[in-house]
């Protein structure tokens, strides 16, 4: 019987695990698009109006950097609950 | 019996972390499309308008920061949950 | 009742390892539509501007290192999980 909860245990840790292991992929896929759209976007609008080259830099790094800084703080998280 | 119960406990601890493990993966993917459309659309919209840039992009951060300050809130709770 | 339990552990720990192993694969889908998608932007956006071509290189740099550091951020964290 010690040896069937011991057992039972171990499949309930691994459990979560995988889902700890999905997540930290979901969180790349997430932070992909959105820094992807953005930066996809701030260099077609560059090659559109190449005098407001400066702003647009400065907008993209400041909403992709937003995502980053989630991004960093959920793989962080990950690795808490993990 | 008591062995029993604590395994079936060890159970439904796990599967609540592949729930939180794939829940803050989700939260990113939501955070990075919220917030990559929104700097996507900016940088297009100053390309478009330069002259109104500085405008465009305060609307830009104040979006941004609402979806950012729901998502570190979520993130917590994620953690706290666990 | 020995080898039931050492095969039964083997199969738990087996789920947590297809978790972490899918969770890498999409880990490098994200990053590689986020890449992929500034990479491609970029070049389209040299062949209309070609003279902004320096400035459009230099956002896309920035943007794309965002994503693969959080990249291998997530992979490194993948493999602490395992």
């Amino acid at each position: 019987m010690f040896e069937l909860a011991t057992l039972l245990a171990q499949i309930t840790t691994d459990y979560g695990r995988m889902g700890i292991g999905l997540g930290i992929g979901l969180i790349i896929i997430g932070a992909g698009l959105g820094i992807g759209r953005i930066g996809g976007s701030a260099v077609d609008a560059m090659a559109r109006q190449p005098e407001a080259g400066g702003r647009i830099q400065t907008a993209m790094i400041i909403a992709a950097a937003l995502i980053e800084g989630a991004t960093v703080i959920a793989l962080v998280f990950s690795l808490l609950v993990s």
